[in-house]
């Protein structure tokens, strides 16, 4: 029944239901007297938004951020600052026929078994709406961060078989935008839109990883022996809805070397402490549960039933994971850099 | 600064470095009233210890548990289990060198600037002697875990290029520790202990993976949304001593799969909820850092110098890391069990 | 940087600022399935909005609690409830002149200080208007404790000179909401409302103290040793602004008793656990810093200055802070029922 | 079943039963590089150790400290400081009647409800053994604090009816240790300790309260809202065995004051947070429960039986209670410090 709140000293608590009046949530520890754009935050939301290109969602959520304290003239108090999304594409009609259908892959039958209630329009609180949360309290993070000139960076690095095939320090990080796919390697990029367009049109999904690059890293962040840096990235990496797997780059690769070839490569953590490097990481997605092609379900009476899902749904996550996967990876960090600087 | 203590309500807190008089820990929130044998935390200690066999290191600790708290007449009292270890084999003439060179790949250096001050004996803190501690507080999480018919087993399922061929549901788990290698599949078994012994007599060493599998987890575990099941065994699993990468197993893999294809998988999370299914987890550990080659290292002052390393390494840190990986889950889920009896 | 949070299982997070845009929290680990009267959690903070009666602040606030999620058809779902009570009646010119001014017996210097910057607006996140989100918090873990025969109940005991001549035992308590003073003594009751009435019309503020009886304690809440009973609930109380004492009924008095005489009185814990018996404390309140009576005070260049508050307070804090009291000692019993289920 | 660790980013965790083998803890957040002269720490130690004095329990405990980890060269890593006081007079067999008898004023029997067990051999882990602990934990606390200027010292302020005439500013702090009693006003100590050996040689007890008193704090010390700097010392204070009250020093008095005369009074903290002045407050401390005039108790059957304990206890907890007091304050301003440096 924890489990809301992430952080120590940066401390997000997220708060919503997919189709309740409004998610939300409260950042303890932002510094005060740090100049906040409120169109910063905002820009990072419309990057996770549905309905922001041809291969996302359809969904119409204008995720118009309303921060309720925290800031004032644009400067942060100190206080937690607490914010709000109201829901507007409440289409709740489309999930009445959830309310007894526990759909393949998601959370539905063991909510139901863990809490004994479910809010089932939409997946309520297993939703991936509440990363909208998780983004919001990154770009705060974001901010603190630039401040010492860290910057975390992600980007689409596979989709199904189709992989970027340069290491991400040949890639212009800076491109990630400049495509629907949020991959900075066009031509991988132009082949992934095209493999996620055939998914969406056949009623299916496809998986893929994204890669993380956070440069300008302080040496000393992490906490020895638990809360080593790439331990804590790997939990909130985790966290993220359809994520499987968590490696510093090359980090199932590297099993194959020895160690006197291992120990030529750098990395971005020493004994699970920053090292000044830059620290990359990838996480792996599995393809959304959610497709719109026939399944058989079970129902709340145990029984097989064919479900044809209606309500409206993503192809693919990785292009909307990607400033989730920055937010979560800003929030370890922000809060690792206000643990060492004691 | 924090970071020595892990789990919210069955919480193991750990201390010691590698050659200063201890390492131990306390355990809280071990509940009241459970039988213990402590020749089964002795047991599982011994399976850690160095010097077991001819593939790890020659290193002799005795690693005698002597518990302080907390138990009576065998029994838990509810209160705190204190315990310790003595460090008996301090050569710490072997690592006078170590004061003024930073040894690749080990956290030396960053242990320096963080702190401004590091214990060069043996890795001090850093060191995988560390882990002993959290396999006896693993230890106490199986008991608690035994009660309600929660299993957990690792295994070494590959070592370099040389992997198990079989899933792990094909494997008898039992079988464990029937050899060196502590991997069940005893063909492999016998090629990954030559490719350990090879990379031993060359004073190399080699990396691997390692499977855990948890059996017997009720519906339920896991907390939403930040502390989903998988994202805190990912956490637990990172904090160990050059652990690289976790996946849910296949969970790399399955990026490549359709969603109407990955739908059928069980997998024993839904929604970062235990379902009732086995959940299988796999770790990466790179090869071990400390090597005997002669290696080029920076010194204090910035200097490169020739590195040749004394000391008494394990040449694979696989056999010995079954045991801390499976004391890890077993914190995860003791802790999450609890959590979920309210 | 942290501290807007309390509670381990159960609980509650608050934000907001005096004449921000809204103040509210997020209360974490309420149980699922519990069927919530939105009309008590307002009927609770009625009790303590401002412009209630004759003898509190005329401010106008109607404290209209809106609660996002975690309550679906009136019925709670396991998940955190995030709510908000916009800020109504901010006469922010009202506090212009405290830009430069800080007022005595405040906060508001070593709040300048502390975070470099402060919202003066009203004491910004330092007023006692942030308590409107803990008595929310309050009512929904009220609603939790009734489930389990628990009930909390305050009252004021006193006011300057002015004390109940009674125990709290003799008292009917469910009268306390009977008059303005919210003290069940009706003879002490309407001196205390003309003692109020006089410092209220002489632009001075008197303080007194809160007895609070807990009733329907299991045996066993309080957990050894950091976090007994009564010691979380003096934190619990403590941090309620103007806050200045706590003790157990008798606690300073039985210090002057022998052992073998204090040994019979009973009391509600025994080495900070419940015991079964009525937990009964009080709380000392200082008189409120804020009057209407020119005072002395420094600006932010140092100088003294003369201050005549404008704004509109309370003459004395006690009747308003009853909901308070019950309300933070709720939120202890709950977490500490949840924390003894296991 | 947490509630054995106290404070977040200085934080003591503490193991150990009254007769088992040995008490200790670990401290983890404690500052690298910091020197540590161990006699300081024993000192302490022996400052709260039984058999000090003609008027404390003659129980023999050497209350020896062995630091097991986290200082080198007398020099703290900045890794956690683990240690152990081992047990050494353990006449268990004073106790054996207490396994089938409840203490009156003690913890027994809510602790055999609670847990369903209890190590009642000199009350277990509920015994004031435990606080030993404490005290070495804040030792070093004291050190961290007096890097930066802080000092913490305590007094017995009263004893029954006899009270410390004057003020804490009007007294030399530094005598404490003077006299047994530990209060530095001479005329009223020799009243105490008469008062107290009077109640010892009758078999009976006396309480009263101490006052402790933190100088050289930095403005900005408590993090607002719910840990402000007197709810956590209010909090570490209660759960000191005996506590049953905690006042910023006149804080029940000045709810008789009027607002324009109460703020006048500096005190030490504002709205919570250190404000610069010295800090002072009184903790109440009830005549022990264990005596050894006759008693009517109930057993574990549920019938009233006449106890006469026999152990070894103290007439008036007060003078041993002085460093713990001192240690508690200690810890909760180290931890004060170090949240309030970022």
């Amino acid at each position: 029944m924890p489990g809301n709140s992430f952080g120590t000293l940066f401390r997000l608590t997220t708060f919503g239901e997919s189709h309740g009046p409004a998610i939300g949530g409260v950042i303890d520890g932002m510094p005060a007297g740090i100049k906040v754009e409120l169109d910063f935050v905002q820009f990072e939301l419309d990057r996770r938004k549905p309905g922001q290109s041809s291969i996302t969602s359809p969904r119409k959520e204008s995720d118009r951020i309303e921060v309720l304290s925290g800031v004032w003239n644009q400067t942060t108090l100190g206080t937690p600052i607490g914010f709000v999304l109201y829901n507007e594409d409440q289409q709740s009609a489309d999930y009445d026929e959830l309310a007894e259908v526990y759909r393949p892959g998601h959370a539905d039958e063991v909510w139901d078994k863990k809490f004994g209630i479910r809010d089932y329009r939409g997946g309520g609180r297993s939703s991936a709406r509440e990363t909208a949360a998780r983004v919001a309290g990154g770009a705060f993070a974001k901010i603190v961060l630039a401040k010492v000139g860290i910057s975390v960076q992600a980007y689409v690095h596979s989709v199904k078989h189709i992989e970027v095939p340069v290491r991400y320090d040949e890639l212009d990080l800076n491109g990630v935008d400049n495509n629907l796919v949020r991959c900075p390697h066009e031509e991988s990029a132009a082949r992934m839109q095209a493999c996620i367009e055939e998914a969406r049109d056949s009623g299916d999904s496809v998986g893929g990883t994204i890669v993380c690059v956070c440069k300008g890293l302080p040496v000393g962040l992490g906490e020895p022996v638990f809360d080593k840096l790439h331990a804590v990235l790997a939990h909130a990496m985790l966290s993220i809805n359809a994520a499987q797997g968590f490696e510093l780059i090359d980090g199932f690769a590297c099993t194959q070397l020895n160690g006197s070839e291992n120990n030529q490569r750098p990395g971005g953590v020493s004994g699970g402490i920053s090292n000044g490097n830059d620290l990359a990481f990838r996480v792996a997605f599995k393809p959304v549960s959610t497709i719109r092609k026939q399944q058989q379900a079970k129902n709340t009476s145990g029984e097989i039933v064919t479900l044809e899902a209606a309500g409206r749904h993503d192809p693919c996550v990785l292009p909307r994971a990607v400033p989730i996967v920055e937010a979560m990876a800003a929030l370890v960090l922000a809060d690792m850099q206000l643990l060492q600087i004691r």
